[in-house]
Formats: structure tokens, sequence, C-alpha cells
């Protein structure tokens, strides 16, 4: 908690990078299973004759993810990693089993509340890449940051 | 797959209902110990001290969830659903365990592609709303509609 980020300390252009974590094609399915049943999630050879070309993680699995590397990197907010909301999200090439991939946070813009003294919102770009430095997701996000009291 | 839609089969405020499904505490722990592993959505009793007030699903849980309401409804794309990306994404409440949510779906724009005759963009604006016919969620999403083949 000592390490805990407040608005005071952000940066336009600050760069904070996460660990990286790996993919496997159960993962995959299981996700897809719950959440995204559609037969390029769950099944590589049914997947080889739709636009995917073989199995491809859902979008929405790749944003989980990120989300994980996100609240395990350094970019800890004090008070937790809030989303306010998200400005944009763009997956520009699937994310496959066996991909490794981690994400980079970049502050883009800081707004200390006009109405809540106590408060900001920050908005970051959130790039998520795989091992060959490929960009998997791009999104960018809004999130409350506190202010650190007085 | 009779009735699968094709770019030729969706007009602009064409609204597509979900069935509804009931997330309970421990649905929205075990997301979170995998993806979003914060207090607020691990305890109930850690979150009563935060913004939340109480467990609260994370948003990309209620993202995730909301993908799998669309993909059983009847807005059943030949081809499948695929999304091209994200415009907007907004949680204006928390979904909470015993919530009963379900998603609609409206068809704000179409686009045929100028340079891909055989596909288009339609951008549909998806609302996730709970029992007391609150929203939890709104998505404003781009996807891939194939044109009926000839």
């Amino acid at each position: 908690m000592s390490t805990a980020l407040y608005l005071e300390d952000l940066a336009v252009g600050q760069r904070f990078v996460s660990a990286s974590l790996e993919l496997d094609a159960g993962a995959i399915r299981d996700f897809a299973a719950r959440f995204d049943p559609q037969p390029f999630h769950l099944d590589d050879e049914a997947a080889r004759a739709t636009l995917f070309g073989g199995l491809a993680a859902s979008g929405w699995h790749t944003a989980s993810l990120t989300m994980r590397l996100m609240v395990e990197s350094d970019f800890k907010l004090a008070g937790g990693l809030v989303g306010a909301g998200i400005d944009e999200l763009r997956w520009p090439r699937p994310t496959r089993a066996g991909d490794r991939i981690s994400a980079e946070i970049e502050v883009l813009e800081i707004n200390p509340s006009q109405s809540k003294p106590d408060r900001g919102m920050v908005r970051v770009l959130i790039t998520t890449s795989n091992q060959a430095r490929e960009i998997v997701q791009s999104c960018i996000a809004r999130v409350l940051v506190w202010r650190r009291p007085e």
C-alpha cells in the first residue's frame, strides 16, 4: 500500500509495463464455453473455415486477461483500479493458443474533477501485445483516481 | 442456420432482446479471482468500505456475460458474431449477486463496405439491464456482417 498511486503521482506520458502470461487452447475454450460459445473460439478444426483461420480467443477473454495484467502491474492506484468507462476497444489481431501477452499502460490525460475535489479522471491507453510484439488489443479507458488526502 | 442474418436482413432501429441469466456471489468471486482480483470483486465485507459499498461484479464479467446473452439471442449473424471493435463501454451501476440481467441489441447504423462488396459494418447499441430495469452496462459495438451470397 505504501506505493499506491494518487492523482498527484501521475503525469501525462508515464508508462507502466505489466508482467506477461501465456494462454493455452484449454483456457481459450473454457472462457468461450462460459461467455462466447462460438465455433471459432471453441474448436480449432471448425475455426479453420472461418475468418479467424484457426482457434482464436474471444476478444472479451483478451480484455479480461489484460485487466488481470493491469491489476498485477505497478499501476497500483490507491483504492484500486476502477474503470469509469472505455472510450475505445480494438482487437487488431486475435490472441492464439500459445501466445504470451503483456500490457503497457500509458497516461494520456489527467482531469481533476471540477465538482469533487477528492478525485480525478485519468485517461489511459492500454496496449496488449503478444510475444512477437504484435498488438492484439488496444483500449482507451477512463479510470477513477483519488487525490492524496491532506 | 436457416434464420442466420445477413446485411440485407438488418434495418436501422431493429431490436433484439436476449434471454436473462442470474448471477450469484460465487460466480462474481470466481471471475474476479481469474481476471480482476480486487477486494470489491472478491469479498463482500472488504467491498463495504469501498466506492462499491458491497460485492460487485467486475465490469469485464458483466461485459462477458452480455456477450453470452447476445450469442444466445435471436441476433444470429451468418458466420457468427464477430466484433470489429467497441466504440463506447459504460457501467453506470454495478452488477450484484442475485441480479438477473438481460441484454437488448439495437441496430444504430449499417455501413456496406466500400472496398469489400461481400460485407458491411454494423453499429449496434447493446444495453444490459438488471431485474429492476436499471442499466448496468451500455456498449456501442461494431460488428462484421456478411452480405447474402447471390
